[in-house]
């Protein structure tokens, strides 16, 4: 849904991108489509490498973004305008692209092997793991079958489907933060749910928050259960604190409560700490020598669109380094 | 000189911010004007943290540079126009700013303090220090004599000067390589000096080099003397092989041999290794807690302006934990 909602056209004539070969050993095979990615693309194709690029989404979370102000360059910029930039500037090489396919497993050894959803196997020297992360659930009852009538994991993507309606957003970090100043242009209310006692967003967020008017804040409380049938009707909230329950009524909820890594199809080969995310050090190594690891999926310290790319060059530049070493190109 | 090139007006209406006060504690000063500090500032602004930004010079070497094509976000652009756009980014904040001067030296302790050149002293909370590279010189005779007169470490500054003239380059990585394409279009003539047997630039670059006829390589080459008294005449050049020295007629020498970190107002207060680059961990924090580093002063990697731009957000990022922690603001 996300690609059909970008404005440049994937197949444009600017565009020079080729289908993978399964007989061809590439030099570097780079799985994610985000920031992370997509600068690791620009600079091995820049390096002359053969590169090839599975994106199981184009521009990841950078897609479900609205307005950014931190990506330098850019005073202010659309999540999928800078998506749309960023895409086309990989597609200009040669490079070998798919998307919207899910990696299943990946394999080390002196060569490197990638197993797609399909069963489609194909052969690099180095890979890089550039896979990122998702919104995370918030695992209550209702939530599942809801996703698509009221439920969202994406404001940016759902926020005007709830123009005029009483919607709540679970969360109290930035992208919450983003989600409320999202909605309350359009919702009739906005409620927003915290389980700690105060948000933790940004100040220059909080701040914006302070001019809504229709928005109400319920500290300490958590979504025990999301009601409805066909669509969202409303959710039981609990007091931690007093342990007492109470209904809302809601025609949608928007769940920003974190992130959770894209790195399953690489356990048992790369190591990773306890949140899921595939160890690196400041060369964006991982624990099997030739595979490298950039952007969100990592253990990188702070996930932000800039350090992403900053880690993807890295990344892509230890590939080249690797390859000059140890294939003696 | 290179801030005068710049397209935009430094004191353009749009742009929003303060002199320096001396009797105010900041939490954070920043202490350079490139691709890290600029987008360290944008960082420290939006978390609220009170900011000061001093620049030596505006850019670093991304002024230096000439088109810049693997920053995402833009297929193609020329260094000062990306300078441009970071400097009004910082700008629009009310962040107290100064260019055009030297730090000389900073102090740690509880809080920490910056002096200039002119004896103005500063204190913050926290410090980054992003204050980059400049071009190494050769260390031969007539070469600093000459600066200006035909001597010159940036290309994009200077080529223009040398049309229909003999020039040389000396090195073989990718700022030679692009040195050589910027001034083949150019001059009549240039000689690449090479202490290699080979020049070690990516492919991309060396694959463009080839359409240039008027080039000529002497490999294994050293540059033993520059030549001229008011203007270069030319260089005295050595064969490492066999010793054999002869000269070469030159109107300009364009020095592309490595770039030397500005950390000297640091030495003795920070950890530095054997290239005399600040030692940072994976959270660009130095051997000094509370003061952290980023960007090509660092010993990040790779020095690339997007890897510094990741290292800028990075040691922000860790400037405002650390401020939370230990001053509970």
């Amino acid at each position: 849904m996300l690609e059909s909602n970008l404005s440049g056209d994937l197949f444009s004539s600017e565009h020079n991108f080729r289908a993978f070969e399964s007989d061809r050993l590439y030099d570097v095979i780079i799985i994610g489509g985000g920031p992370a990615g997509f600068t690791a693309a620009v600079y091995c194709m820049r390096k002359g490498l053969s590169t090839g690029l599975i994106a199981q989404s184009i521009g990841g979370q950078m897609a479900d973004t609205a307005g950014i102000e931190n990506y330098l360059g850019f005073r202010y910029i659309d999540g999928l305008d800078l998506v749309d930039k960023f895409r086309d500037q990989v597609l200009q090489f040669g490079i070998a692209f798919t998307s919207g396919t899910r990696v299943k497993a990946i394999f080390d050894g002196e060569i490197k092997s990638i197993q797609l959803e399909d069963d489609q196997m194909f052969s690099a020297k180095t890979l890089i793991v550039a896979s990122g992360k998702e919104g995370r659930k918030l695992g209550v009852p209702g939530e599942v079958t809801l996703i698509g009538h009221g439920v969202s994991y994406c404001p940016i993507c759902d926020a005007p489907f709830f123009a005029g309606k009483r919607v709540a957003v679970i969360g109290g970090g930035n992208s919450a933060a983003e989600a409320v100043i999202d909605l309350a242009k359009l919702a009739s209310h906005v409620t927003v749910i915290q389980n700690l006692p105060h948000l933790t967003a940004d100040k220059i967020l909080l701040d914006k928050l302070k001019v809504f008017k229709d928005v109400s804040y319920l500290y300490g409380h958590e979504v025990k259960m999301i009601l409805g049938t066909d669509r969202v009707t409303g959710a039981i909230v609990k007091d931690k604190a007093t342990g007492g329950e109470h209904e809302l009524e809601l025609d949608g909820i928007f769940v920003q409560i974190g992130l959770d890594p894209h790195s399953g199809f690489a356990k048992g080969v790369l190591e990773m700490n306890e949140l899921g995310e595939i160890v690196v050090d400041c060369y964006c190594r991982t624990s099997r020598a030739g595979i490298f690891a950039a952007g969100d999926v990592t253990s990188v310290p702070f996930k932000q669109i800039i350090i992403a790319c900053g880690e993807g060059a890295k990344a892509a530049l230890s590939a080249t380094d690797y390859i000059l070493k140890k294939f003696e190109v």
